[in-house]
């Protein structure tokens, strides 16, 4: 729930990245321009769909000058998510938002649709995308009772959100979108309006694999980043050093408030316990990027494994069955590379993001050529 | 998320019941059948309407032989519930539904929408039409964010919920038709096609007023009952009496799953915490009905205050404010009310619910009459 | 945190029971008083140590006029429990109570130590008996932490609490007593001084065994009352019926408040969620018995299982390992047999306690031929 | 939960680090070395004091070759804290630790004794002691109920934790000695041995003012600290330029276990559950600090406001009763500035502790020197 920015922080926000204005296709992924986020090597796209399975699709709406909005989908396989359900965590850090189908993740310890973001306003026609699209799926004919997994920030700043734009057919299109490899991002699906720290945030995506001898697993990560805060880039307090002042008495916070929802995939075998777990860590990151998960956020993230050897099949849920999963002691390293994947994906997608003009005026990019500035300069004379 | 009864517990139910398929208005509430749950006086109304400024409205659907769905709306009071939020509480017993809203109740403390419920499928559209109409509110021109409440329980034995025939304006309507007073029972708005403990559901309610020393404060309920176990009325242990067995090994369970939604109204000034603990207290009174809580349940609770003292105005959210509350040390007789007006709902919700012909087959209606023989005979010889 | 009775509540207590000060030994079990919680069979103890392996121990305080205290000890198998771990639920109706190791079995979701149930005061001398004898375990000389199992409830009526009398030395010989077989009811152990609805409480234990084609599991329950409500034997409304008002605005509450701690043993394979929703079960027992969880209860669950295929041995902790659990749709049975067995520990806790003069004065027994009367009587007319 | 570091991962601290061995009144605070967390003033002495009225004592057990603990003591305010209790909220990052008291501060929403910290295994000692202090405290007579909050961390690698040497005394010791003005920081108290990313940490304090625009209100942290990562100062990724890896897949993580407790004191007035969300966000702190919170941590916040309107006097814990409470809407620059003061905390805690030896070797303090090397360095060429 981004407020308005003030004037004064667009003002601020203008000057310092007129240049910015370049298509996402030109700006550069934090790795790209040289910010590499902690020590673990990153699967070939460094996006969610490196654990393989896993796709992603977005809608894209931007018309006229309100329309600024969309749906991103992230299917964790590609197969029948209802029959063969993935074991799956939740977490929230602060539940100033509308994340449907939590209750039943935490309760049952799985995730049986796509997982759909949108705007804060259209959770019901995503919800209403994901509940048709299941229904519909072959061998779904007796199925009375879908738990859709929808995520929202809210875009209103950019994008016209009260005349609630998004459709089921988006959201069932966004499904029929979903394919694995490299992952548009910045101002695209659901990040299509987005706003984090005052500049255009978005999609953003990043990977770990682990080492070998650590287990060799992937995490993959995908945000939608919609939040506030004093930015920080991998350790550069960037706000602080451009006397940007979210917390400035003089006036109302510009770009404190705000959302991010944080979708966690991974291959390694994990019960829904140590799942859970691994969605709470994710939050840390957004603590890294400068966040103290402000009031008005609605910060949730989901974990769901892919491996085969947890997946919730028809038989595995008839029956005493065999899960063979990582201990406890195990999971540190995968809290490790969640942490670090999660702070490169927002940090992509406000990387990748132009800047915007939408309903209620215009939002800059992050201005790379500055984050570089200053990386080189030294922190203490 | 009831299962389709298997045909012996259908043809258990018909033999036990085939008198009783009177009109609704013929069917008396618990209280008018002599069966006086706990000690506490009741309302006026003996509903949740009791509560001064709760309104509850439905929106009832049979159509042909398989449309037996509906909506309910609770309106905690009459003004702009998003401008003058009611401080609330939310527990689960059970996560294996679709309850929507949640995260946002627990985080801060609050409801700003009407409360709607209805059949598991259709929440989105209950939650668009929440939306749509706080949109539309006069002075919620700006309002960006709502956090719709929606529960739902799964009518898809008499209803064909797969079709999703509830529309967003059945939504506005059951808000539109929201009043005080007495309040339709049985199967009507989104109790129309449920079923508990293999018998006719619906929606019930049920009011307790504490003594004046111990505050005078009034607790109503309402119930949407849609679930399953070994039927207990007021203690008497009906099903075991009547030798039908949920848990049957020789049959898979019949009518053993399914879900309830709570909702609490009251007018005692009470701090979220309070509230939440409120909440948390109906599932005893389910426990009371005979179900453990079923894994296939999606068991919900929300409470709210109507109290002016501890409504979340405008100038409240704006500044720091006084809040006269109740102590924890208040706190248990407004327990024991409510989980006395749960009971009594539930009760009321099958007592007035007459027997219904749908989509999956005939479900009876309760018994009356087998309830208050088995009650005139002694528990031990 | 039972108040003092008041007096005119203890006068109600001494005059419909005076003639119930019989031995322990003498006072029958529930069952063997014709009362007959639910439909499923006991195990032949009817003790949560009808689950193999699990053991229980008591240390009984009673000296002068004023130690009324103790300590019991339940072990989920003989082995070593830190090094073969346990896996475990938790669950918290109301926390005004203090137990010990309550995060770390809802983390990692494990066991490793007795657990201990003693008075208020004492939990640190309980935690330390349950660490001193887990580092003194052969082969554990190397462990550095231990997670001490610890649940209280307040004698402080029949007990001097503040003179602090259970020794480590206390915690410790429980824990040597523990054994298979039979387990003392009533006043012994940690239930020596406690209190129910204004009765003499205890330690009160029950099972349930599954029919063999719902999985032929055993489900144990070991209580330790010294709660209160509006007592509700089986169904039978008892304070009710007798005219005994815990709500009474006339007086405060009296035996209102107060604590249970439910412990809870099974031989199915269950994971460490399935097994956190059987502990939330037990509480609709407690529902059952007429108590709203007053706002003054510390009442908690723990669940745990014994069976090999989930032990969290350090095989199984130290890399990826199968875990042969039962799935979620399995749960309902389980659900029903801990709550059924949970109502019947706690009537056993009451009808096995004889009556007792302490520090406070004196706390009559449960009259069982008012209640066995009562149920001769038809609940309508 | 520290395991002992691996011999290299000694070897790396120590080559890194010969030098740091100054006593701790030489080495500064990280403030002091230039390093300066965050935007927000400290209070005058920059510790968990500048609330008023709070106070800390600590004591601590250096004896021989393997003593290296104690405890610390941190008091709300200088009254009778059982009678005036504190509104107070809980949080948990990771509960593989033994914090007692949090299910009554999450039920109740308050604190009514000091708060303790000490080694793992001497839980049950200060628990004691707080329990013994507080029913020995005038006007406390009838007291029979105390909810101890005690937190820990494991510093079993430089103390012989299994001898269990801290007394009930000690913890008395350490209530009597607090007051406040500046804080003892590094290795005394209950950090007296423990650990932190290798290095020597312990007890670190911080503080933080509001401006009067956003409030004027105060903050104050206080840590214990004893846990692992990748060590990051003030976003600088100290561990991965110095190429020190507690995850390196050659050996086990060395520093990677452990935990931190975190004491957030704040003189706004705020609801509990407002406090709970105060505490929840300290550790974004420990992510900043490059921790993922990892898997052997027991990670643990208390937060809690000395506001007079909002404590808990018996007048207002015995009816209804007003209290003046800050909106949610006024939480963004609390969180804020409680991340902004656990960092700092954080770093104090390991910028003032020496080098020890101790029972299972040599921990070095951390090389000042090199943090300050490292920040003259730019972050890219």
């Amino acid at each position: 729930m981004p407020r308005k920015p003030t004037r004064s922080a667009i003002a601020i926000a203008c000057a310092a990245s007129l240049a910015a204005s370049a298509s996402a296709a030109d700006r550069p992924r934090a790795r790209e321009a040289g910010i590499v986020v902690g020590v673990l090597p990153t699967g070939p796209a460094n996006a969610i769909t490196d654990v393989a399975g896993v796709a992603v699709g977005h809608v894209t709406r931007i018309e006229g000058r309100s329309v600024r909005t969309g749906v991103t989908a992230i299917l964790p396989h590609g197969g029948n998510l209802f029959q063969d359900k993935v074991p799956a965590g939740f977490a929230v850090a602060n539940g100033f938002g509308k994340f449907m189908g939590s209750t039943q993740i935490a309760e049952l310890g799985e995730i049986e649709s796509p997982i759909l973001l949108t705007n804060t306003l259209s959770v019901p026609e995503a919800a209403a995308a994901a509940i048709g699209w299941t229904l519909a799926q072959p061998g779904n004919g007796e199925v009375r009772s879908v738990n859709a997994v929808v995520g929202e920030t809210n875009d209103g700043f950019l994008n016209d959100i009260r005349a609630r734009r998004v459709t089921i057919a988006d959201g069932k299109k966004a499904i029929a979108a979903a394919k694995g490899g490299p992952v548009a991002e910045g101002a695209v699906g659901a990040g299509t309006g987005t706003v984090a720290f005052g500049y255009k945030g978005g999609i953003g995506t990043s990977s770990r694999r682990l080492p070998e001898k650590l287990g060799g697993h992937m995490i993959g990560v995908l945000v939608q980043s919609n939040y506030g805060g004093a930015l920080t880039i991998d350790g550069l307090p960037f706000d602080q050093l451009m006397g940007r002042h979210y917390l400035s008495p003089a006036e109302p916070p510009a770009g404190g408030d705000g959302s991010i929802i944080i979708v966690i995939a991974t291959d390694a075998p994990l019960s829904d316990r140590n799942l859970t777990r691994l969605a709470r860590r994710a939050f840390l990151a957004i603590g890294r990027t400068g966040s103290p998960i402000t009031n008005g956020s609605g910060d949730y993230a989901v974990a769901f494994s892919t491996h085969p050897d947890v997946r919730r099949t028809p038989a595995r849920r008839a029956a005493a069955a065999n899960y063979a999963e990582l201990p406890n002691e195990a999971m540190t390293p995968l809290f490790h590379a969640a942490v670090e994947a999660t702070e490169e994906a927002v940090l992509n997608s406000m990387f990748k993001a132009e800047a915007m003009d939408g309903a209620g005026g215009r939002i800059e990019a992050l201005p790379i050529d500055e984050v570089i500035r200053l990386r080189r300069a030294p922190r203490q004379p």
